[in-house]
């Protein structure tokens, strides 16, 4: 990620993320939900968080939660997801990084939506903290077109875009009306 | 609302729903975000979290976060509420109720996204905990179909909710694609 400043950094992961992005992904039958973090701490107060609705008192308490968070997985870096994602479906996943910038040579929703159809994974980049870095955006094989809403501003929570990207791009046309 | 058990109850208000369902307000152009609590603990918690970004040390760090969080207004209840909407706009609001679950009179997303072009203003009303008490459901104009996404589980969060809901009633077609 980057830093208000633009400087890379490692962001910490929210708790309230992890819920609102699970429970959208279970919505939208989203396969797994990788929460890449290269810190350890991060990476125990996710696994605890998890095991909670997974196996401890919340598992009891709410059904839901559980089948949502069951969706997570842990890893370190964009290319390790890239190798879990082959490992699992045989094949390489195209990536999406998502930004609230428009970069000039954005791939539109509509492609995008049609795309997703050809049944190869796809594995769509959602960053928090400032956004993606650079260097990761340079990688990636698509990037989304940013959601624009009817006003000139752009600063949705990254639990708020991830869900109208995955409302956009998943929902047959036919549940849309 | 209601509670787990259905009991009618006060929800707490929660920080993350004011920032992120403001957020999205401001994205789409809604003209203010009504928090709508009886009780005094609560309008005085919004009151401090709202004053922090309008006018204390948030608005410093954070100006976009202030435009968002000025949409919103405190008030009591949902009579109060259409009140307001009639003294700003000279016209009684017309009342939309969402919901996870399907009431078989639902109004559908293509219908009321037709409805709003009216230039009428429209109450949308969402609800926390486990969803808006049965006497308000009866009150409303409309009941709005719920988010069906992809697979058979529908437990949004309400912020992912509500941002979902106005993109799909006030993003217009053309940038969507």
């Amino acid at each position: 990620m980057v830093d208000k400043n633009g400087a890379t950094i490692a962001s910490a992961v929210t708790n309230l993320d992890l819920h609102d992005i699970a429970r959208a992904a279970k919505t939208y039958a989203i396969k797994t939900f990788y929460v890449v973090t290269p810190l350890s701490d991060q990476k125990a107060l996710v696994g605890r968080i998890v095991d909670h609705w997974l196996f401890g008192a919340g598992a009891r308490y709410n059904p839901q939660r559980r089948q949502a968070l069951e969706l997570i997985k842990i890893t370190d870096n964009i290319k390790q997801t890239i190798c879990d994602i082959q490992t699992q479906t045989g094949q390489k996943p195209i990536t999406v990084v998502t930004s609230a910038r428009q970069s000039g040579k954005d791939t539109s929703f509509a492609k995008l939506r049609h795309q997703l159809m050809s049944g190869i994974p796809h594995l769509l980049i959602f960053g928090t903290a400032w956004g993606v870095a650079k260097d990761l955006i340079l990688e990636v094989d698509h990037r989304l077109s940013p959601i624009s809403g009817v006003a000139d501003y752009n600063h949705l929570s990254v639990r708020c875009a991830a869900a109208i990207i995955m409302d956009r791009l998943l929902t047959p046309d036919s549940e849309r009306t």
